[in-house]
């Protein structure tokens, strides 16, 4: 009796009810499934699981950066900090000031007015001549040599690109190096003295303002961020230019033939401290407001100079338009320089380190062992440059240590390759350090120098 | 005839088949679902596409990155030129020759056998003098001014926090314009000399290596990456340390009565070139080498030097260890010096400077108007600061635009505030420039200077 109210509540319990008529799959009790769609029901499941996974991961992804899964939390430190670091940034380069008229509009040059970098020098020589009598301690030659003041700079406020900012890092230690060795001064600008004259035409008001604030300078020899020296013994042959007031590295026949808009190179060149430089800027200068004037001094320029693109008027090509349509009034003082490379185009350059170094010894400064290495185009602090990035970033390291290698060559040291900022040992130490100071202190050497005082 | 035909083929169509016991919705036609499951079906589908839409976000997110949606083609272009930067870099940074013995491993430094700088100098004193009569064209007193070679430095590597670079950039310019000023030299050093000795223990082989290098140079003056200048007319009155051949800013009390791990700082300090300086090396660097003997002795400093928290070891607790231990023998030749910031820790004096501008002038070098402000634990370089970002970016563009402001008047020109990087005019330009030279050239004024010759 048992046996059989038992089988019959199995019979009730695996979900009977009434009678026949039933899918075949009710067999397996009340709520139960066809096999087909719990097998649906499961891999849907599985689906949306994945996908959920798939969404962890990609959460994390974005928060901590692409490539970082698995970083420590030193790289979401440094993220927050690079984050927070910029935004205080921002803070500090949007600082203006509404109430201060400097600060209104744009250009308030009335282009039917000449633009002029300030109050008309007329006077300078006789001026300055008294003041250095008056002056001795300041004088504008040293040891028979003429004082230079070397004259750089870079924006004031971080590159675009974080890179740039070491590589003007590099740039200017580069200088420092060389300046060091050759007795010359440097001011570094970050300072825009004049906001019509900005970018490449603010080197005119600044190398203006320190002539006449530095009476004892003799030339004032300006030099871009973007160039370095690549011959630590070189020095410039000012004999050669005792009766010019401008040194400029360029080509005559691309000058007076070919009017090329690439004729004289405005990254690397020398102006004397004297009444002529005040005139040529004075000429000089009106092409470069920013604006209407800017542009339309673009057009004649382009229209007038071979090979140049259409944009707004630069330095340079200002210059050499100036030069050439007042041919009378100005070259017979300008010596457009060629025999060295006051300024020496990157491209060309770069690749025969290795060759110089087995051929040739610096001090040559020219296409063997070039004096200057100029990255025109390279443009590392900014965002568009006119060569690829890689090209670019590793010129310029094997130049700075192409440089770098002459300097470190007096504590017995050079970098491990031309692309390596680690050094190595070139020399064993020694109980006679004065010996290899005698022998390898650049500034004992005449190579390069016997022209050099004028 | 046919209207049946059409309706027996109609019902056919709908689905039928034999007969009766079909389900309701079969009413609907072949392969219509259950309006139930339908409902389920859609709803799933909407599910996945709004998580597959989410997956999308996500990706974009995560390639170019947060808050960037919407940006333009500028700044992914902007964006694509970092991480190419990026990936070049790691490639520069990446160099290593598996076949240098130096590269291999780690320290081989053996614990038992005291570490050297180099080879013993004994004579140097006799040396130097012999050197300075042959050689009168690199004297060690120009104009009765003892040479001074300030040295300085970063790692040749670009910093972890981008800003680090721009700051290190600022830094360097600050220095170059008091060096200007002052007529002192400037070694930029982005080499590691010592393998051992690497980051702040790396200025003693840079030292060394330079005074024996450069045995023209009477003093040494090291100057950390993050100390700026802040009085640019102050200068350093030699004449007091005519007996003394370290110079390093400190407090006696805090030295000998308390054992304070910070009584004296090694972030600015003045070695003279003697043999006096290399014997101190020989026995200071020893607690230097990286690994096990920069721990042990890191161990003996905390233990014996008062605040000091567990750390290996740093050249200056090792230099206050060592000149306690030794004191008979080293510290009759050492001036502590804190008559005038030789070192200005920061955080006391960045928010005073509007007072100082008000009441005192440049010149003074104490807490008047601070001639080092150094901003110990910022390390704009790095990843880890003990201070907020903010305080310390915002502290140290005051103090560079306090600093500049001073170099800036010569020229007619001012920062428009201490936060700000733009300039503004703070005297007329006038026809008689020369004036201006006279009254506010820096290098004209005696303020400060009276003890300056030794």
């Amino acid at each position: 009796m048992v046996q059989e109210n038992f089988t019959a509540q199995k019979r009730a319990s695996s979900g009977g009810g009434a009678g026949g008529g039933l899918p075949e799959t009710r067999g397996r009790g009340i709520g139960a499934m066809p096999r087909g769609r719990q097998i649906r029901k499961t891999f849907n499941n599985i689906k949306i699981t994945i996908l959920c996974g798939f969404v962890t991961i990609l959460v994390l992804r974005g928060t901590i950066g692409v490539g970082n899964l698995g970083s420590s939390d030193a790289d979401a430190i440094n993220q927050n900090l690079i984050e927070e670091t910029n935004r205080i940034l921002a803070e500090i380069r949007s600082d203006s000031d509404p109430n201060d008229p400097d600060e209104l509009a744009e250009s308030k040059i009335d282009p039917n007015i000449t633009y002029t970098l300030g109050p008309k020098i007329t006077n300078w020589d006789d001026e300055r001549k008294v003041w250095l009598s008056q002056n001795p301690e300041f004088p504008n030659f040293i040891n028979g040599k003429a004082r230079i003041l070397l004259v750089t700079g870079s924006p004031p406020k971080p590159c675009d690109n974080p890179i740039g900012d070491h590589y003007l890092l590099k740039s200017v230690k580069n200088k420092i190096d060389y300046c060091r060795i050759h007795g010359i001064e440097i001011v570094y600008n970050m300072a825009h003295l004049d906001k019509e004259l900005a970018g490449y035409w603010a080197k005119l008001p600044l190398i203006r303002k320190l002539m006449l604030s530095h009476p004892e300078v003799e030339w004032i020899w300006w030099m871009d961020s973007d160039a370095l020296f690549t011959d630590m013994v070189f020095e410039i042959p000012l004999a050669k230019y005792s009766n010019s007031n401008l040194v400029i590295h360029g080509y005559p026949d691309l000058l007076f033939e070919q009017k090329s808009w690439i004729a004289l190179n405005t990254g690397s060149f020398l102006f004397r401290n004297c009444q002529w430089s005040w005139d040529l800027w004075d000429v000089w200068a009106p092409m470069g407001p920013k604006g209407p004037i800017r542009e339309e001094a673009g057009r004649i320029l382009t229209a007038n100079l071979k090979g140049r693109p259409a944009f707004e008027a630069d330095d340079q090509s200002a210059l050499i338009y100036l030069l050439l349509s007042q041919k009378d009034q100005w070259m017979d003082k300008v010596f457009v320089e060629n025999q060295y490379y006051l300024h020496g185009f990157w491209e060309g350059l770069v690749d025969r380190y290795e060759e110089m170094l087995e051929k040739y010894h610096p001090g040559l400064g020219d296409e063997r062992w070039p004096f200057v290495t100029h990255f025109v185009g390279c443009k590392p602090c900014g965002s568009y440059a006119d060569y690829a990035v890689e090209r670019c970033l590793k010129s310029m390291e094997r130049a700075f240590n192409f440089a770098d290698n002459q300097v470190l060559k007096l504590y017995g040291f050079g970098h491990r390759g031309l692309l390596s900022p680690k050094i190595k040992r070139v020399r064993n130490e020694t109980t006679t350090p004065l010996e290899s100071v005698e022998k390898f202190d650049v500034r004992g050497s005449t190579i390069g120098k016997s022209e050099s005082h004028s």
